[in-house]
């Protein structure tokens, strides 16, 4: 079982780090696998006519919070700890229930828009996996500690259930999720660690999203976020940090020297006021592994990764005063790199790469002129999410813009009146 | 003739300067004015279900270059200075058959992403006018001063001529542009605002962009860009200034002090890495009219100016480590604050307002949940145009997505191959 995508205008994808768009080519997807690419002869698998369109490795959403669609718009004009804390005045208050349909609404928004794998950060994890398996979508994801919410055993108990339940999962990827050093105990901290090295996960934790937090941080500890964090151990090539506003120059080399991972949310970050300076440059100049994240629908608005990538090229820009970083570093971040994150052969499209792709539609206004030597930047700076046709992921079409856009829409609707129903009592 | 909205979920508009969010109105348009708003009985107007839609305000693009959609993508990862003469090499070569090209896809991009008027710096200015009254879109447009590509004297002719045919045009507003003070020399300048005055024109210029252009009108003549302009007249009622980066406390005075015009095109300068801030919370404070712009669409490289407003939250928050400005600033810039610069009485829903609305679709899954409490959010944060239904200038339907979207499409398409071949020889 499988497929050709047959006579893509263009295909993108990397080969020694270089990006490299191919023309006209042919793509055999067999068994969640590309299995050729090039000019393919006739074959028994099911055509798909690209012709028109572009075929780019799948998407990474590295960082987000599904279920927050449910508080899409809710409380929009505060500050990172006023809006946090309005935030946990509601999140107490969810069941699974609600939980389930604020990630059905944003894993419908994130297949739409392209994405084909996303790294969650929530409570009730097993309920998300259970409608990413549903969609057919890739999710990285697992319990989290936040101290300030739920009991840390509690969280452990639940994470090994979760591990249990989906180690061996070819869609689901189990992982630690650590809120931050600001809303866990050093216990959970040490614990978190330990739960790393026996069960082989990988952490994801916000780190120096605020000046605040870094503050707090120095004066609690004596030192910056990041060394606070490396002496427990918890920079290593497990972790993945995420947003990294404001940190030093010291704690760049203990990133890089520990090849930790590193996630920029540029639209979050501009949007919740926190300022600083994502410093991708360096850590990319220092080989550190850049990924980005939209964050949780409540603080971007959107799950659309295209408008993230412009977002961080233009943001980056502003703040190096240069146009140093270009559309192809973000697209990387987006593609490759998402991938590695992973720990997924994916992010490409040659042989034996995961097959996680998404074909865009190349005939909306917006994308003309269209040639070789524009269309990365179109890709970045023009696509909007509607401009995907089609999204494949290991191997299967999940989504076809033809066949499901009414339904996914009349859904999301359905989903958004239930929604309205539990938001009245907060109004 | 005429047209009743009727049954629309929402209608947006401005009450003594605050947004007033109405529930299932109808909105009846005649003869290009809005005549009732509220719960209209049957009339012999056309009907129009607008059931499952908001309906807001014609949006204004205050700030672009049309036909440079010609050059989307084309030399995308430069500053400003290399990259303006990179196209200055191009736009040397373009005659009106291209630029009615370029002008043509931009428009079609406008119409479709839900603008309903736009400021226009250009060549050719008659070209793009008669598209974008073949179209039915609005524009304010003129002959351009630019000495380092064209003589003055020949402008002056060009904008003599344009006046005499476009004045009285219920869509097409004369105005007079002038690049910028390092693109012109003095005498331009006055030429000018002596034609502003002897026509009774506005004048729209880029001004304090980047520090070198500042830097260099400090040196030359010993006072900074808004001075400059002030101490030749330039500063008035009349005068649009776009841009404004790198400004001092007391050019603000100025600007406030004349009661000039302002525009904020935030994607462009942080994509051309201008760096700098636009202050808009002081110039709002100083009671000065805030517009948005896009820029042209190689430097953007998007005309959708739903995307424009979230960009202008997010970089004010980032630049003032606050979140003051909110959704509804950007969301007056761009419709009653833009219907001010252009002097008509329009941005609002109301009895007399000129029929300029837009009829957004609120069943896209990156719209749930909608309420009365987030509809801006979601408008501001996550439309994006393709959410766009319908789209009425002086009251007639100018773009149906039902029945014009694939007619547009395929024209776009079209137009892009044939500024593919146009393109070749600069690659």
């Amino acid at each position: 079982m499988g497929y050709v995508l047959r006579n893509c205008d263009f295909a993108l994808t990397w080969v020694n780090e270089e990006l490299r768009i191919l023309r006209k080519v042919d793509v055999a997807i067999e068994d969640g696998l590309i299995t050729n690419v090039g000019n393919i002869g006739s074959t028994d698998l099911e055509e798909i006519n690209c012709s028109g369109h572009a075929v780019i490795p799948g998407i990474v959403n590295a960082h987000t919070h599904t279920p927050m669609s449910l508080l899409r718009g809710f409380f929009d004009d505060a500050e990172l700890t006023l809006w946090l804390d309005r935030m946990w005045t509601v999140e107490r208050e969810l069941g699974p229930d609600v939980i389930a349909l604020g990630s059905e609404l944003s894993i419908i928004e994130m297949i739409m828009s392209g994405t084909t794998s996303f790294i969650d950060m929530y409570h009730n994890p097993d309920v998300t996996a259970d409608i990413a398996l549903r969609y057919g979508l890739r999710a990285a994801l697992g319990p989290t500690f936040i101290d300030t919410l739920r009991d840390p055993t509690q969280v452990e108990n639940e994470l090994r259930n979760f591990v249990n339940r989906f180690r061996g999962s070819r869609l689901v990827v189990p992982i630690i999720n650590v809120h931050s050093i600001y809303a866990v105990n050093k216990d959970t901290l040490l614990r978190a660690k330990d739960l790393s090295n026996e069960l082989n996960l990988p952490i994801q934790i916000h780190v120096s999203e605020t000046r605040d937090e870094v503050y707090k941080v120095k004066r609690e500890y004596g030192v910056f976020p990041v060394e606070y964090l490396n002496s427990l151990g918890l920079v290593s090539s497990k972790v993945q940090l995420i947003h990294l506003g404001w940190i030093t120059n010291w704690e760049l080399g203990i990133i890089a020297g520990a090849n930790a991972r590193v996630t920029h949310a540029p639209t979050s970050n501009m949007k919740l006021a926190t300022a600083g300076h994502f410093p991708m440059r360096e850590l990319m100049d220092m080989g550190v592994l850049v990924t980005l994240g939209t964050d949780g629908p409540a603080s971007n608005n959107s799950l659309d990764m295209f408008r993230e990538m412009k977002m961080a090229v233009l943001l980056q820009r502003h703040s190096y005063w240069d146009v140093g970083i270009k559309a192809v570093h973000a697209f990387k971040a987006a593609t490759l790199n998402g991938y590695r994150l992973l720990g997924i052969d994916g992010g490409c499209i040659d042989k034996g790469c995961v097959a996680d792709l998404v074909l865009l539609d190349l005939s909306s206004p917006r994308l003309q002129p269209v040639r070789d030597d524009n269309l990365l930047s179109n890709i970045v700076y023009s696509v909007d999410g509607s401009d995907v046709s089609t999204v494949i992921v290991n191997g299967r079409i999940i989504y076809d813009r033809d066949r499901d856009y009414y339904a996914l829409r009349d859904r999301a609707v359905k989903i958004g009146e239930e929604l309205n129903d539990f938001i009245q009592r907060f109004l």
